[in-house]
């Protein structure tokens, strides 16, 4: 039987249909923890995505309307990606994704486990602050 | 230049190595909210699984600490799958995700849309409930 459209009406595979994938993912924090929003920034993190993938997840982000597209506003030939409300609204997920991580994982870097401590202690404020922070145009870090 | 190992030190990374896949997900969610505990309750999701994927998921889940494999209680050819402390600390981030899914999708059940309600009053709350239950053998549904 061929397998058409979406696998379930489960909402968790709603949201794995749309940012179930580690690079879709590894973009997000990019944008939320360092700022990132633009192609060649995206291009020059640690995980190295290869550069077919970085432009394809960029365009079914924007697609799904988590990620907005606008001209760069000092350089017109670049991209310049920030997050939607519906992208924003992630970043209580991709915090408990960096909790987790960060608690089973002995080699984060320490400015990365204070704000995690922040958060852990204030989870609903860290979270709002956030926001925004990111939807004015700044990051975590 | 030849990737080995690890791609970076991000706690987000370290997550998404190890969870990051639409697969492992699922049978997280089927453990949490559906109550499964065997390769042929998850076999039968919605999401068909291939039998090939999902032995292998299991095999990664349970190398990484996340689950815990024993012999059934009652019939002893099956194998048994629980969530280990390390997999029920990943019970937040789920719920997350949940709660994203249904705010942007229209074809979340009834029943889930319910529960989400009961954990968007008291995240907290309901958070610590759950993994109580699901310790204990139990499921959200």
């Amino acid at each position: 039987m061929k397998r058409t459209g979406r696998k379930s009406n489960c909402p968790i595979n709603y949201s794995l249909e749309r940012i179930g994938d580690t690079w879709s993912l590894l973009i997000l924090r990019d944008i939320v923890f360092s700022g990132k929003k633009t192609y060649s920034e995206f291009l020059d993190s640690d995980e190295r995505i290869a550069t077919n993938v970085l432009a394809s997840k960029l365009v079914s982000l924007e697609r799904e309307g988590i990620l907005r597209k606008s001209p760069h506003p000092t350089d017109k030939r670049k991209d310049f990606y920030t997050l939607s409300e519906k992208g924003l609204d992630l970043i209580p997920m991709l915090f408990e994704m960096t909790r987790w991580g960060i608690a089973y994982d002995s080699k984060t870097e320490k400015s990365v486990k204070n704000f995690m401590r922040k958060y852990n202690k204030n989870k609903t404020g860290v979270i709002k602050e956030t926001i925004k922070k990111v939807r004015a145009g700044g990051s975590v870090f």
